[in-house]
C-alpha cells in the first residue's frame, strides 16, 4: 500500500505531518508513504527525526504550495506543481493508492474532480466523516461539498454511505437516516421528501427521517444531508463543544476549592476528554471521486493527522472505490427495473 | 398586562403550567394571567396550590385540546374551542396582550397566521429564540417555521431580529450575522448570497456571513438562517449537549475514585450546569405575527415554563409588535429609495 501525503498543507506543515507519517509507518508494516513538498524542508525535518533513510518513506519534490485561501479555480490552473496536485496525479497514474492532505478543501475537491473524475453513476462527490455517538460512531455526509443538492444527489450519498459503513466501519447492514426537521409545520423541504421516496424504494436499509439530535444519539449508522446543512451541523457542534470545554474549565478555576477538586478530578476529566476528543475523528473522505482522498483538519496535530492517514489506509485495504462503483451499478439497475 | 396561558399544552399540562404561572404572578405585580383549559382540571390544580381565589388569575374554560401530533390544518378546522385557539382569539380581540403555549408548534403557528395575520411588510413569521454564548446571548431565527426561504424572507427575519435585540435584549445597535458555510468550494447557496446583498444595502448593522461555530462564540447578536438549517442547528446542539452531560456523568461514575471526586466537585459542576441550563433559554417567539405568541418547549418544567412567560412579558412591555411594524415600514421605504 502506497499513500501519498501532502506535507505542505494545514496550519503546521511538515512539522506535524512528518512525525505523523513516521508514527503511521511504525504501526503499519505493509505501508509506504510518498511525502510531497519542498524537498529541502522535508529532508531537514526528516533529519530532525532521525529518519533520513527510512526504507518505506520516499520524498517527492513539489515546488508549489496551494494557499489555504486560494480560489479553487486558480489553484487548478496555476498550481500544477503543487504538493496537492502532484499527489492527486500519483493516484491518477496508479503510483499511489490514496492522498492525505490538510490543505485547502475547495482546491482539493476541485483538483480531485478534474483529475480523477467521479465514480460512474455518482454525479457529485460528498465530504464524509464519522462523528462520535453514545453507541459508537455515525457516518455523516455531505459536510460542505454541495450547497444545492437534489434528491438524486442525496440518494447517491446514501449509497456511498452504505458501502463505507459496511466496509470501513464493519457494519453488516448499516441503517441510513435522512436529516430532516421535526415536529414543525411542514416536515422537510421538497428535496428531502423526494429523496425519502427514492430511498424507501431501494434495497438500502433506510430508517427514515432523523432530526439533528439523532446524530449524537446514534439513531442510525449513516446520516445523509446536503452540504449546507451538514456543514452548519458540524460547525455548530465544534462551537458548542468548545464553549462547554471553556465553561467547564472556568467553573473549576473560579475558586481555590474548584481548583483543588479539578486536580483531584484530573483522571476523570481526562477520561471524559479522551472519549470526545475530536482528534480521534480526524480525516474526512472526499467520497465519490475515482480515487481515495482524505482531508485532514487544517489545525490537526501529529496525533490527529496520523488518524487521517489511518482512514486512508482502511479505505485502501477495503477497496472502497471499486466496491462503491459496484454497488452504484447494482442499485442503479434495481432503480431502473422499478421505474421501468 | 394580561397574558393568556394555554394550560393544556406540553407533556405535563396544568401540573407544570399552573405553578409556573403562580411563580410569575408572584414576581410581576403588574401582570394578570388568563388560564385556558378544562375548567375543573384547572380549578383542582389551583386548589392544590392554595390559589383558588388569586386576584390576578382568571380561568377560561376551553373544552378542546390540540394534540401534540395533530396536523395543523386539522387543528385549525376542528379545534375552534381548544385552549390554544381561544388564547389566540383573546389576543385578536385585545382581551390579552400575549399567549404562552407549550403545545403543537405547527398548529400554534397555523392558527396564529390565520387569526392574527402577519405584521404588514412581513411575509412569513419565524421562530426565534436566544442561545447561550461565551459573551451572553445570541438571538437566532428561523428555527423551523419556514423550510424554503428566499432572500427577502431572510432580510425580513433580520429586520425583526434587529428590533427584538434592541428592545428585549437591550442592545443599542445589534450586529446581524447571516448563517453560511465556511471555507468550502462554493461559499453559500444563491439565496444566502442574495440576502447578503439586501442586508449590505440596508441601514442594519450587518456583520456579514457567520459560520455554525460563530453562534456559540457570540460573534454577532443576531443570527439569521432558514428554518431547515436553524432547526437542525438547534437539534444538533440539544443532542450534543445531552451526550456530553451523559459522558461527563459516566466518567465520574466509572470508579469509586470518580464518584468520590464527583461529590467533592458538586459545587463546581452545579455552577457549570446552571450556566448552560437550557431551561433558562426556554420560550421561543413566533416572530412576525400581528400579536405576541411564545412557544415553550413541550417538556418544560415549572422553572422553564415561567421563563417562557417572562419572555412574553418582556415583549409586551417593549411593545415589540408596534416597533417591528414601524421598523419594517422605515426599512422598506429605504429599500425602495435605493432601488428607485
Amino acid at each position: 500500500m502506497k499513500i501519498a501525503v501532502d506535507a505542505m498543507g494545514g496550519d503546521f506543515g511538515p512539522e506535524v505531518i512528518i512525525p505523523a507519517s513516521l508514527a503511521f509507518l511504525e504501526e503499519t508494516p505493509e505501508a509506504n508513504i510518498i511525502l510531497l513538498g519542498q524537498e529541502d524542508l522535508l529532508r531537514q525535518e526528516l533529519l530532525r527525526h532521525g529518519a533520513s533513510n527510512h526504507g518505506r518513506l520516499q520524498v517527492q519534490h513539489a515546488p508549489q504550495v496551494v494557499g489555504m485561501d486560494e480560489a479553487p479555480s486558480q489553484a487548478l490552473r496555476g498550481k500544477r506543481n503543487s504538493s496537492m496536485r502532484l499527489g492527486i496525479d500519483l493516484i491518477k497514474t496508479g503510483a499511489a493508492d490514496a492522498l492525505v492532505s490538510a490543505g485547502n478543501t475547495g482546491a482539493l475537491m476541485a483538483m480531485g474532480k478534474v483529475i480523477l473524475r467521479t465514480i460512474p453513476g455518482i454525479d457529485r462527490p460528498a465530504i464524509a466523516t464519522t462523528m462520535p455517538t453514545r453507541q459508537g460512531k455515525t457516518l455523516m455526509l455531505d459536510l460542505g461539498a454541495n450547497v444545492d443538492c437534489d434528491a438524486h444527489h442525496l440518494y447517491q450519498f446514501a449509497i456511498m454511505g452504505d458501502v463505507f459503513a459496511r466496509l470501513v466501519m464493519n457494519l453488516p447492514r448499516p441503517s441510513i437516516g435522512l436529516l430532516n426537521i421535526g415536529e414543525e409545520e411542514i416536515k422537510g423541504n421538497e428535496t428531502v421528501k423526494e429523496a425519502a421516496v427514492l430511498l424507501r424504494g431501494s434495497s438500502l436499509n433506510f430508517h427514515g427521517n432523523v432530526e439533528g439530535s439523532d446524530i449524537y444519539r446514534g439513531t442510525t449508522d449513516v446520516v445523509v444531508c446536503d452540504g449546507f446543512v451538514g456543514n452548519v451541523a458540524l460547525k455548530v457542534s465544534e462551537g458548542l463543544a468548545q464553549m462547554i470545554r471553556t465553561e467547564l474549565k472556568e467553573a473549576y478555576q473560579a475558586s481555590w476549592y474548584g481548583r483543588l477538586t479539578a486536580v483531584l478530578s484530573l483522571p476523570v476529566l481526562r477520561r471524559f476528554r479522551d472519549r470526545l476528543d475530536h482528534r480521534r475523528y480526524n480525516g474526512a473522505t472526499l467520497l465519490g471521486l475515482n480515487g481515495i482522498i482524505i482531508k485532514s483538519h487544517g489545525n490537526a496535530d501529529a496525533f490527529a493527522f496520523a488518524q487521517a492517514i489511518r482512514v486512508a489506509a482502511a479505505e485502501v485495504r477495503h477497496h472502497l472505490i471499486a466496491n462503491i462503483a459496484q454497488e452504484v451499478q447494482v442499485l442503479l439497475a434495481e432503480h431502473q427495473e422499478t421505474t421501468a
